[in-house]
């Protein structure tokens, strides 16, 4: 996703002679924090209740701006310059690209739910984010996980830190952290699909840019991603100039929701799609999605918690089985403290091994 | 384990007033490399035909010797000043433990198989340990995993490499390689579990010392070891002076090994375990292990290939179950291109927790 907003932490050039010129890049790959907060004393205040100028002052400091948002009975909805935030009663998901600094915003978030909701305990805490492509290119909270590890120790104590695939290919990192807590959280079923998609088809590319699709409404419906979202859903996204997509969606009556953000620039295409919907089985909707996106490579991660019976069946056929036209690299299984983890790293194959695969793909362009 | 041969790679202090003591330390954790040979050719030449004044040559490039070397029809036992040596017909497995230079002895290992077995393939590669509590001791090429990995796609095209666990604790490093050949060794079942464990209990640590045992041999009966070895093995081993112990063992008629190395000095207690045997459960013979040794935290691994019943079995009960008198902080589930790998690291419970479970512990010296 390419926002307007020129990114701010290019190296400054200090050689005397001809500075070579630095090619413009964006970085796609989001850094991701979900938080869940509870009340050391029970009390039930909700998240929802922090004012609009709060969350804009909390987003200044990660360098981002609400562009929109939209709302139902369990869920606030922010499309963001850099990617998107959902806020339900005791959990914030903040997803921000580029170079922004989405953890500097970190304990401002925590004195907000503290001040407006009477949530003054982290239960939950998940940072996790792909390897950049140019980490000399973020902030020094952000330029490497072990700066970024250290940072997120200095709120929580006995905090978990992983680094899932390959160390020379694609990776992915993650920290965890949880807390025993007196009145926790109610424990539904809960999951999370993520799918980090590089190196998109060159014809899936310029349908997110300005010269393919007026709007967000437009590129919604003509990139196909309506085929992706469950039916039924509030939708409303954001098509930037002269390229770049975001969409934010949610189920109705439930704090369902579902993203998706896409850098179409072919020398760093990226896309990615979240989800915590339990509608369509995730297999299902991992299918969907790339056949919209038709990644060159991919990085895939479900949790699951005890009780989604979903989310574990998605789980174990992540695990048992292949994606079709896709070789899988890498894939692993972790029990995290209270869920387990699915990781999974595919390469696309080549051209004529997945001719039959892709069949059943509705829309294609080339 | 220590031997008689003080590490030689301490800092060189060069403070001009007075230096700082160097407190005494070793390295326990070994470097672990299994390489399996085949031939380009489809010739069935045996690394068991490579001299023995080669193997020094070659050892003393990893900067450790031969102490004392026990053979059968399948395989040839080294136990060498740090660590053990095993090699079969088409397998090597060096590990070495202190300060050594293990991986500076892959290329002789290469050229050596080459020119006294004909193998000129190396069909699989894996070179695996865990971090070390001191890396600063380390020579150059093994001080971090990226220069380790580094070295080894040297040698190897698309290696893979993996840190198991969290980073912010024990954790485990791997790399792998395997190749696509012509003529590959003659898939048979194959697992290999190994225990890493740290923090052991201080009634262990004195049992490997020349304080408490003559030798080697009255070390093994008198420590437990018996208990831990398959009945009827072929044993050596070594007792270090003043402390510190080294146990190869394999089964009659096969290349079936087991190898025990324990560093036994409480600041920087260490033993590992490692064996490839199918005469036990791998469940029993860790539970046998950890009887032995009591650790505070354990790292284990287990690999299975894809014919290996057993190996899978004990994967799945390493999944699905805890080790009594243990509280498992983390467990990896892995699919290699050839095989499975589970990762597990677990953390000792309070004394009340565990003394129901020691119950059927048979040597107590407490």
């Amino acid at each position: 996703m390419s926002s307007d907003t020129a990114p701010t932490n290019y190296a400054v050039q200090t050689h005397e002679v001809s500075p070579p010129i630095e090619e413009y890049f964006f970085e796609g790959a989001e850094k991701l924090l979900e938080l869940w907060f509870c009340s050391s004393t029970g009390s039930s205040g909700s998240l929802r209740n922090i004012p609009r100028n709060e969350i804009d002052a909390m987003l200044d400091i990660a360098r981002c701006k609400i562009l929109h948002s939209k709302h139902n009975e369990s869920i606030d909805s922010y499309v963001l310059s850099e990617s998107s935030l959902f806020i339900s009663d005791h959990r914030v998901i903040l997803k921000t690209c580029g170079s922004t600094r989405l953890l500097a915003a970190l304990p401002v978030i925590m004195q907000l739910a503290g001040t407006y909701a009477q949530l003054d305990q982290v239960q939950s805490v998940y940072y996790s984010r792909k390897n950049f492509l140019r980490p000399d290119l973020q902030p020094p909270l952000h330029k490497n996980f072990d700066a970024e590890v250290e940072y997120l120790d200095s709120f929580f104590e006995d905090g978990h830190a992983y680094c899932m695939g390959s160390l020379k290919q694609d990776r992915w990192y993650l920290y965890t952290f949880h807390r025993e807590v007196e009145f926790p959280v109610h424990k539904q079923p809960d999951h999370t699909l993520e799918i980090l998609m590089s190196d998109l088809d060159d014809n899936v590319l310029h349908k997110f840019t300005k010269d393919f699709a007026v709007d967000g409404k437009d590129c919604f419906m003509r990139a196909g991603i309506d085929k992706i979202i469950p039916a039924g859903a509030d939708v409303h996204d954001e098509l930037f100039d002269p390229c770049g997509y975001s969409m934010n969606a949610y189920m109705n009556d439930s704090d369902q929701y579902a993203t998706i953000h896409v850098t179409p620039e072919k020398e760093f295409s990226f896309a990615s799609f979240e989800t915590n919907q339990d509608l369509v089985c995730l297999y299902s909707q991992t299918r969907k999605v790339l056949q919209c996106f038709k990644p060159g490579k991919i990085l895939l991660t479900v949790f699951a918690n005890d009780v989604s019976v979903k989310g574990k069946d998605a789980q174990q056929q992540l695990w048992d089985r292949e994606l079709i036209g896709y070789r899988r690299t890498n894939v692993q299984f972790v029990r995290l403290e209270t869920e387990t983890l699915v990781y999974a790293h595919f390469v696309r194959k080549s051209t004529q091994d997945t001719s039959s695969s892709d069949e059943d793909d509705g829309e294609r362009s080339d």
